[in-house]
């Protein structure tokens, strides 16, 4: 059976003009594939409503999951939560549920709930909440999106809530052999292999140390004797350094 | 007027796997927003021809420009340029420019011709060469498609090469001024020049140095009388260390 597939939407303004860089999608990316889903595509888009709805359906539409990131916070140009309800033709208020969650953390802190951080209770009608042990204020699921903070700290934690009620596919496992040789000269040879092990996918990634053209080739596939086999023969044909 | 749109295309399973993190991103971020083009967008998608082609059409009929990074080495998962030509419908082979240019460098430095590295000499018809001043190998334009390398040097410097050609909307100008104190001592006066100078933004950006506390302040704006005027007042403010 093949793994599921997903999609991440990046949102936020501060991603696309360069000042901050994100490091939630090299999280997310590394976190599917420990669990054996296949992350297909990802966008980043600006705090743009049309941009955000037109995103959410193409993607749910298109992939098992979609995990968004950014744009839930307390702020007028936090508007995700506002805008999955809309791509889902879902209500949305203040609700009970997570206000009760938030009113309660902010007491405990002693912290005063303002109307700025109710609009964190925002949630569409249905929507499962997600846990987020760093700071309370929750994401949401709704269908298959999956809608999360964008500070990495809140972002990950709610990643690694989310992540285990899904159901992953077959872990994708995958080895990395080192060639000192220039890429131009290994493609040929990497070509026949990758034909001959044609369940398997052959990636190169050149680097050059110290003035010496290299390539990692890192192989991938699910079928771990497979895996075996190919490196064996990888390692005849480019022996090590 | 309002500035020019432009989206950006990240090819590459290494991205999505998690194995590599993107950096181009970040880069053309900042670079766009210096020369005043609005980075509106950015997918990223795996070595797939069908989403590759689908992704140059959707981005090319919405912005005005699309700068996409890798995909376009010498081994056969490296399939960018054939696909922008399917994308366009254009004929696509070595074209003898390209051709020229990897033989004049690869002679030079008595590496081999091989068949591999003629790849990186598909060029689709009518496109406009990308110089690359790192490995010869060159980037290509067709219609508002800018196809560029994805090692990050590389990339780096065909973004170099070919925003110069393009009709930017007003640059921002930046000017920056270190000062030799900690961030909690300057945020006061500096919050008042930001509100002298309210058409200015005012970033401080604290670093340590050898124990000693300080900052960058960076002044962003797009008229350089008042940028002139605005570095004057905070280095009368600040005077140097």
């Amino acid at each position: 059976m093949p793994n599921p597939t997903a999609a991440m939407l990046v949102i936020g303004d501060e991603i696309l003009s360069g000042r901050t860089r994100d490091s939630n999608m090299h999280h997310l990316a590394n976190e599917l594939t420990r669990v054996g889903i296949d992350l297909k595509e990802v966008r980043v888009v600006g705090d743009e409503a049309d941009q955000i709805v037109a995103a959410v359906q193409a993607l749910s539409g298109a992939f098992d999951h979609v995990f968004t990131s950014g744009g839930i916070g307390p702020t007028h140009d936090d508007i995700t939560a506002d805008c999955v309800a809309q791509a889902f033709d879902r209500h949305i208020d203040v609700r009970d549920d997570a206000r009760k969650l938030l009113t309660e953390a902010y007491t405990a802190r002693g912290v005063e709930v303002t109307e700025a951080r109710l609009r964190m209770a925002r949630i569409p009608d249905d929507a499962a909440l997600i846990e987020n042990p760093v700071s309370t204020a929750p994401g949401f699921t709704v269908e298959n999106v999956h809608v999360m903070a964008g500070v990495p700290a809140v972002f990950e934690a709610m990643v690694a809530s989310v992540l285990p009620k899904l159901t992953g596919g077959t872990p994708l496992l995958s080895q990395t052999w080192r060639v000192m040789q220039p890429e131009g000269d290994i493609a040929g040879p990497l070509r026949a292999l990758a034909e001959e092990y044609d369940d398997l996918s052959f990636g190169s990634y050149p680097f050059s140390l110290n003035g010496v053209f290299g390539a990692n080739v890192v192989v991938r596939g699910t079928d771990g004797g497979r895996l075996d086999a190919a490196m064996v023969k990888l390692q005849e044909v480019f022996p090590s350094a």
